[in-house]
């Protein structure tokens, strides 16, 4: 039975609240403290609409930590074992920030602006406070804050053609994880070429939550024969895409190597869990895609557990959805070693009773 | 409109979620990643029943951050300007936790269980994470991490009635903010007198989620005949009495002094912002009770601005309900210094136009 979601100040509105309910949305979940839209019409629908359109997603709940000052990068290589040192002004990194001891904190795309200024934009946990306490802990000269500045994501094959009619042909040569400034509000912003599905597209970060209703419309109106909507990042799309949720698939339990991140694990002396790394490189336990055949699955309240052939415990499943695309239920798990093999056959205990799970060498697409 | 939620991983269930339901919650709220029950039958009854009978409250989201080591205590007083130096073994504290400029981070119950272990029961931040950053950049003795441990409220007048039938008459005289071992799944846990009402009663910090349904069982049991029901956090009682909510009423952009604890800002060297919280004492604005007459206000989804009887702007309200005991809208907000003073009349810019509001002397009890 579906619960209401109960209005407050603390679970944050954002510039684009009010556009985004007029629009028809009917279901939030809440994500850094901020209303997060999960279902416009219905997920298949907004998925399937995603694929041949374009859609513009109100990702404000990406809040930025902002890092400033002479040892904002030196303070940012604390907490990723990603090396930075390479990093140009114009570039974004998707860098897991772990802990002292390598297990996982949060998974965001740092932005570098200059080289004494990052943002770092967050998936669900207060990032904000790590870098606080370390900025105290070892006396470093960094700001590190919160800014007024909120993602706003336009996603989809017509995505290119979208921004080009708003800010110029210019956007199209954008290469991924690459920024660039566009006028917003008669001032420049950053336009990056990024987002949480793999249909393409941009992320815009506003800058300024008064100019949030003037940017959302001026897309929409310049979208209207493209079949623009509003959209949210989609539960079906991002399983097939093997975009991983931190909360759902990974959490603070998990390290980078169990997360299947194992590539951004550098050899950089600045990240403090650079030793403890070292010693966890050899995982138990990996991220993987799921394929379960049969009917619709009911949505993952709790991880679900698998079994091997021999019924032995295999791991969990973390997050599943049924693809209209591929026709199956499409699922992310964290699966135990002796299991993870690409096309072992194990079985998952559902509130649906129990399914057949085949562990797929890669995700969908 | 009201919206759904959308149910995942992410938003994490509680020992006692399973039970909520069965209960009837109709709507929840997020806190700390995690459902928080907000509405049973109405906002309003629960009220009424929580002010005249028991309720059990499944407030696990309080998720607690242990310290456990020789630094412990060094490191919980970095970040609290309430000085700790004669906290007992069986005491609770409320702590503001602040920032090194003081700005607040969090305002939780820290719990003593040895001169060297401490659980912080937070309200909705990640402080975790601050902790963690703290002990890495000064290099403390400590560990710092999530216990699995889920209080339980029992609110009401009733609860005295009920606590002793399920742990015997001595629970009746533990003390405010003490707490004591009482009996459950065969282990001793941590019963404490506290609790997000002023109805009176006790938190149960539950240790192991597999005996969550076992106590939630056994306490409805016993209260049979006292009318015990499930219940929340009452969004009408605890306005009425005065207890703030943090995200809500107070956030990262204030101060202790501007939220109104001033009295648990000590000279402590040890706290990070004790010469930073010098410079604020003597705060601009601070929060303060409202009286709003007329009908029930709708729910207030972002801070509504306040202006005095010259229209010049005076705060703004953060948080309001229509309290049926009192006769009118109970309401808290952050109020200017020109216009804080008891009695001072205001008006408020509300979604259903503007409104009269009174400045109290104190909370409704």
């Amino acid at each position: 039975m579906p619960h209401y979601i109960t209005p407050s100040v603390r679970l944050r509105r954002t510039p684009f609240s009010d556009r985004v309910e007029a629009a028809g949305v009917t279901a939030y979940t809440v994500y850094n403290h901020m209303l997060l839209a999960t279902v416009f019409r219905s997920v298949a629908e907004d998925c399937a609409h995603l694929k041949r359109a374009v859609q513009v997603w109100d990702v404000a709940c990406e809040r930025q930590v902002e890092l400033r000052g002479p040892d904002a990068a030196r303070l940012l290589q604390m907490a990723t074992p990603r090396d930075l040192s390479r990093m140009q002004d114009d570039q974004c990194y998707y860098v897991p920030l772990v802990d002292g001891q390598g297990f996982l904190m949060n998974d965001p795309v740092a932005v570098r602006l200059a080289e004494d200024r990052f943002w770092v934009s967050l998936a669900d946990t207060d990032a904000l406070l790590y870098f606080k306490g370390l900025a105290a802990g070892f006396g470093l000269d960094v700001a590190v804050f919160e800014p007024d500045v909120s993602p706003l994501a336009i996603q989809g094959p017509l995505a290119d053609e979208l921004a080009a009619r708003v800010w110029g042909e210019e956007v199209r040569r954008l290469r991924f994880f690459r920024h660039m400034p566009v006028e917003v509000a008669g001032r420049p912003m950053l336009l990056a070429r990024s987002g949480w599905s793999k249909q393409g597209g941009f992320e815009l970060y506003l800058e300024g939550s008064e100019h949030g209703p003037e940017i959302w419309d001026r897309l929409m109106e310049a979208g209207r024969d493209l079949d623009v909507r509003a959209g949210c990042p989609n539960g079906i799309e991002r399983i097939e895409s093997g975009l991983l949720s931190f909360g759902n698939d990974i959490t603070m339990e998990h390290t980078p190597f169990e997360a299947g991140l194992g590539r951004y694990v550098h050899d950089v002396p600045g990240c403090l869990a650079n030793e403890a790394l070292k010693r966890l490189a050899d995982p138990q336990r990996m991220i993987r895609p799921l394929e379960i055949s049969g009917t619709p699955l009911p949505p993952v309240l709790r991880p679900w557990p698998l079994a091997d052939a021999e019924g032995r415990p295999a791991g969990t499943l973390r997050s599943a959805a049924f693809s209209e695309e591929f026709g199956c239920n499409v699922a992310i798990g964290m699966v135990d070693r002796h299991a993870w093999a690409p096309g072992t056959e194990l079985s998952v205990e559902t509130p649906a009773g129990a399914r057949k799970a085949r562990v797929r060498e890669s995700f969908w697409r």
